[in-house]
């Protein structure tokens, strides 16, 4: 069992990491940008959107990665830059050179993102303008971090952002900490959403990548608001000096998730017009594969999200759903509980207390299990109900 | 270009082909009971759900079809005999013995279907009572047809059922005839949808079963209205005499798209809550699989929905869910118009007049074509957009 201690610094609770952030008048109120800096250039390592359409401003930041090593990470909200074609990508370069500029290190160690409106370009003017002598406002405040946090919201409601330090059992001690962003158009594969780690340990950039991937497969990827995809990306900043032990990696990978975890939570329970959380565990399943498919069905379900809404057991859309997840799996084999309420034994909907089944629909979170009873891997899956804000801020959120 | 003269007469504007309905009490109110019955026992082909969850009603019908030839099918609303294991098996083959009984025909050339509510049982002495006698009301007429197509109705607010006569040439005419329920859980490949065609014409088995898939495939299988999916059919019946020539198969196969695509739209017309149509067309895709893969991914987006839902001419949205759709594609080489109004050039979105954008979104019909620029392959998909009725419709509707 992991031990650790949870603290709401975010990115600044790890040493050498600074942000800062600005109004440049991307948004119609608040700042809207933020840079993320590292003392020391860190290795760096990111987990991106498989979209095939890209913001301009990540397509630069993939580059920018190509070398390993990060220094400063400029964050725009208010604007995507996205299917802003070749002026876009120049745009997104440039503001990469000004940020170097101003805190005076090479630009391929500048990553650039954009979230907001798609199809309209970057203001340079405003955003050099925003961005002059921003090495002077780098801080590793509490109030900097939060600042920094909610510069990058766009439809949050809620800043995101968790940090944590993990005993090594030797008197040593690691610390990760970030911040994410993201509440609509959050379905797997980094939809919409931005997350930035960082820790203080020293990690080969393979292991960080394979490190990240995993993680954000268990988190990140398993998360659903509404089923769409946007163009988006989850970086691990590691700036530390001392390297660690085999057994120290594992504890590390287990804060990661945890870190992963924690924020892709966030990001559900903040999904637009969301009122409550669902947790769907499966069990059972013959691949993790499988397992993953099942989880994901019944997250992205509106039926499914619709009965949360309503708290209403309607077990039998659980059921359909599964079916319908393209996962091996057999009916007469599938058990189905509601917390620990059996709604569901080899495939056939039994008596159940309708009153507790009600009770336990009606709690801000839902957890249903599902066990396939068909072998050994696991997945688990969160999502949100749909509401009618759901649909009020998506029919009226202006293009 | 297909010469047809469409009817409203629905199933019996095919000769030899009579209907029936009844009230078992399934439903709070109205018939809910509907036999469509074939003088001739008929050649039968059916598409069935791709979904691992089937009804117990499905099963039977599957096993039935074996034999290829049908004679008669009994429709239930109200109940599904979904997830209801082996008594629900039973209940079904009873149900089918039932009707045999009463119509004096072999047993397994009766095929049952059950829409409604997912793991309750059928009352079967409820059934038994109202089939009693049915032979007696088997009838032709429209206002039969029209109370078999309300028997089988769910959460429709409208009946669905279409005719056609279509001239050979040589002074024959062929008729095919159709009814289809479904209103949510709409989705690709049958979702809680069953149709049932039938034509006066003599087709093999073989050639039947492949022009369905064929039909069903641009039609049915092209339509989302929540994306869910229950466990369902379409299913067509051949019950003439004379063959058709090789071009007439042709004309056959034309008349069947048409029928199909007909009923289909119904359907995503009366989706749950639904207040527009929008139709994808998809055109310059590498393959088939990619051009289906872009239009349903529009047609399901709930972003896009909720665009359309507030006259929002959001094309943002619609690139990124083509982005996502995981069909093979270049964002440089993308134009997208909604209706004539191009609004996506070369993946770069261009300034196009609001007003009349805008004025394209509130119709009740909106059309986006999607150019791929990559190869010659087309598909059209059709779905409806996302309304705060919908959620209320599915967060009340009790389990």
């Amino acid at each position: 069992m992991l031990s650790l201690k949870v603290t709401e610094e975010g990115l600044t609770a790890v040493k050498g990491i600074q942000v800062a952030s600005r109004r440049a008048g991307l948004k119609t109120q608040g700042r809207d940008l933020a840079i993320i800096y590292s003392e020391r250039p860190a290795r760096a390592a990111a987990v991106w959107t498989t979209s095939q359409i890209k913001a301009a401003s990540l397509l630069t930041s993939i580059k920018h990665l190509e070398s390993g090593t990060v220094q400063a990470i400029i964050v725009n909200s208010g604007i995507a830059n996205t299917c802003t074609g070749e002026r876009g990508l120049k745009d997104a370069e440039e503001i990469t050179r000004i940020v170097a500029e101003e805190l005076e290190i090479p630009q391929e160690r500048v990553l650039i993102f954009s979230t907001g409106y798609i199809g309209r370009y970057l203001p340079l003017e405003k955003i050099r303008g925003a961005l002059k002598d921003i090495k002077y406002d780098l801080d590793n405040s509490l109030a900097a971090s939060l600042e920094a946090v909610k510069a990058i919201m766009t439809t949050d409601t809620r800043p995101k952002r968790i940090s944590v330090k993990v005993p090594l059992g030797n008197g040593k001690e690691i610390t990760l900490g970030g911040m994410a962003k993201g509440s609509g158009m959050i379905s797997p594969n980094m939809a919409t959403m931005l997350g930035f780690i960082a820790t203080d340990v020293n990690i080969p950039p393979e292991s960080l990548k394979r490190m990240l991937k995993t993680s954000v497969d268990k988190s990140f990827n398993m998360i659903n608001v509404d089923g769409d995809m946007g163009s988006d990306a989850v970086v691990l900043l590691a700036n530390g000096t001392e390297s660690l032990t085999e057994p120290e990696m594992t504890i590390f990978q287990e804060a990661l998730d945890y870190v992963c975890i924690s924020l892709a939570k966030m990001i559900v329970r903040d999904g637009e017009g969301a009122s409550k959380l669902m947790e769907v565990r499966v069990r059972g399943a013959e691949t993790s594969r499988d397992a993953r498919a099942v989880a994901l069905s019944v997250v992205k379900s509106n039926l499914v999200k619709c009965a949360i809404y309503g708290d209403d057991p309607n077990i039998g859309r659980v059921m359909l759903v599964i079916g319908a997840s393209g996962a091996r799996l057999q009916e007469q084999k599938l058990d189905i509980y509601l917390e620990n309420i059996k709604m569901v034994e080899k495939g056939v909907v039994i008596e159940f207390d309708r009153y507790e089944a009600t009770r336990a629909m009606s709690k801000p979170e839902i957890q249903f299990l599902i066990d396939l009873n068909m072998g050994q891997e696991e997945a688990v899956a969160w999502g949100c109900d749909l509401t009618p804000e759901y649909i009020r801020i998506n029919s009226e959120y202006p293009t």
